[in-house]
């Protein structure tokens, strides 16, 4: 791979901002965008990288998400704060929102954040990992596209539904899990697809409701939840917290709605910050010191914590650049000129 | 099974209310044992049920518990509502300040209580399903024992960690999910080894770490969480959640507190409180009604939802009385009298 392939994080953010901004989104979306995408790469999730943008020009192209949406912030000074992205990216107004979301958790000890009408392609780590930033403790979760059955079932009802976690570590990287409640993502079965390699079992059902190793029959019927019945549960609650509870699309309305898997699901998210030093006052205690013991005692077992391999890739990728391959490069330049 | 075995859920309620009295816990407290333990019988979730009063009495026959401790409760008006149960039940302390939790939150959205310092043995089920009743969403969790080895590692760090969620349904049961986030529940383990069964591999690993399904390994060993890495991470937010940022116990804290598995836990829990009304007020739609339309397609598939064969029991313990066995009819005997 040539030097000219290394690309800064800063650069990275810059360049992706920029396509976003020739296709007419707005200049502070676009840079959120690009932050976001750019992320992604250094992280080393390319499926939430440059890979990305080419679903989000579609659904610009197709006319599924507006490029000059201003989220509106709705703040009754309570601990339910409102964003509505306005049919724009929904990036961009947790971006907006986050400000009120963290000085709300801190002067209570706990707030939530409504995102209202955007359309989702992220991952929810960016959210949890900038409230853990801010000391905080939080929790993200949104539904998506209708593509997984209920345990016990045999029609796609739930979406992949990500449920994320952060937790603030003093001088390190935050406690951060961010996952599909499908056993895998739809994008691994999409992989081996193409591959023409088999699931594994446990994976999906087939339309007609009985297990399946071909992803072609996988992809024709239902995905399955996590961990039986458990994860789904987790899932249905998903749909009703993040969907049902604020009145925005469940993942079976946001797959009708929009028309298909093709593009990116619109919906809304909850996301809850808690500040810790606050829910601790009364016991005296310590609660960042006191959530170190676990996780070095999990990490002492020889586990490894969840987004470790990606803190490492960040770190990489801040000191020596992105190393982008070549047909990543010829993306970038396509989109940039097209 | 004779006539005089069946009780109705009310006389029940009085009678293991009577017990406690007896061992000399503080009438509201006792009231509020007698009513959690006969809705475990009235449910048909024995393990609930009578069994769990041989566990209380041992805690208070060992000091383990304060049977008079007052529940006090701690509101500066905000979101975060604290409880202290002073070394009491936990249950009487949740019941002590439901009527608060749920009150904030229908005036703001969302409302937390924390309960500190307490003595817990039953299910969540009681708390979310109290809420549910009252309109409410809930969320409650809180560590137990360690017992439970992170998804890689292999020593005792997490508890089986309960999760427990509440959606209303308007002129039925609510959705309810309550389980353990170990693959099973350390009774489940318990009752195979008493049986000379083996149990299901995937279950526990033994004290080196290897997989098992011997059940006396297991207990001498760690249980796993269900669904791999993502169930561990979903135990480890337990941890931090309702331990660390309560500053109260952790899995591991507690078992070392109380000193030996052989007692009931003594931790705190998080609850917290959504008015689905309050959230989904902008966007115009029906949150009851949205929640049904999921949980309605869910049943159409032939699925199961959590908590249906419970409710079942409920009807019928509620019509015909609940039919106790002679041994629970004379360990009820014996517990008055002793």
């Amino acid at each position: 791979m040539a030097d000219a392939n290394v690309i800064t994080y800063e650069a990275l953010v810059a360049r992706v901002g920029r396509i976003f901004l020739r296709h007419g989104v707005r200049p502070e979306s676009a840079r959120v965008l690009g932050r976001v995408i750019a992320a992604g790469e250094r992280d080393n999730c390319q499926s939430h990288g440059i890979y990305r943008i080419e679903g989000c020009l579609q659904v610009l192209a197709a006319g599924k998400v507006d490029p000059v949406a201003v989220p509106e912030i709705h703040d009754a000074g309570g601990p339910v704060i409102e964003v509505d992205a306005g049919g724009g990216f929904s990036n961009p107004a947790f971006d907006a929102a986050e400000g009120v979301l963290a000085s709300r958790a801190r002067e209570t000890g706990l707030a939530a954040l409504v995102i209202r009408n955007c359309l989702h392609f992220s991952a929810l780590w960016h959210d949890v990992e900038a409230l853990a930033a801010e000391g905080l403790a939080a929790l993200s979760m949104c539904p998506s596209y209708a593509v997984v059955a209920p345990a016990g079932g045999r029609e796609p009802l739930l979406g992949t539904n990500p449920l994320a976690f952060g937790w603030p570590r003093r001088g390190g990287h935050p406690y951060v899990f961010d996952f599909a409640t499908s056993v895998a993502a739809r994008g691994e079965i999409e992989l081996r697809r193409r591959a023409g390699a088999p699931i594994p079992e446990g994976w999906a059902v087939d339309r007609y409701g009985n297990p399946t190793t071909d992803p072609e029959a996988a992809l024709a019927g239902a995905m399955l939840p996590f961990g039986g019945h458990k994860g789904s549960a987790i899932s249905t609650m998903i749909e009703l917290l993040a969907g049902a509870m604020l009145g925005e699309f469940m993942s079976r309305e946001a797959l009708e709605v929009i028309g298909g898997a093709g593009f990116l699901p619109r919906h809304g998210a909850l996301v809850l910050a808690f500040d810790p030093r606050r829910f601790a006052a009364r016991s005296g205690r310590d609660p960042l010191a006191e959530g170190e013991r676990l996780l070095t005692a999990i990490g002492a077992q020889g586990a490894r914590l969840p987004s470790e391999r990606r803190f490492a890739a960040r770190e990489v990728a801040l000191r020596d650049g992105i190393a982008l391959t070549d047909a990543e490069i010829a993306q970038l330049d396509a989109f940039e000129t097209r």
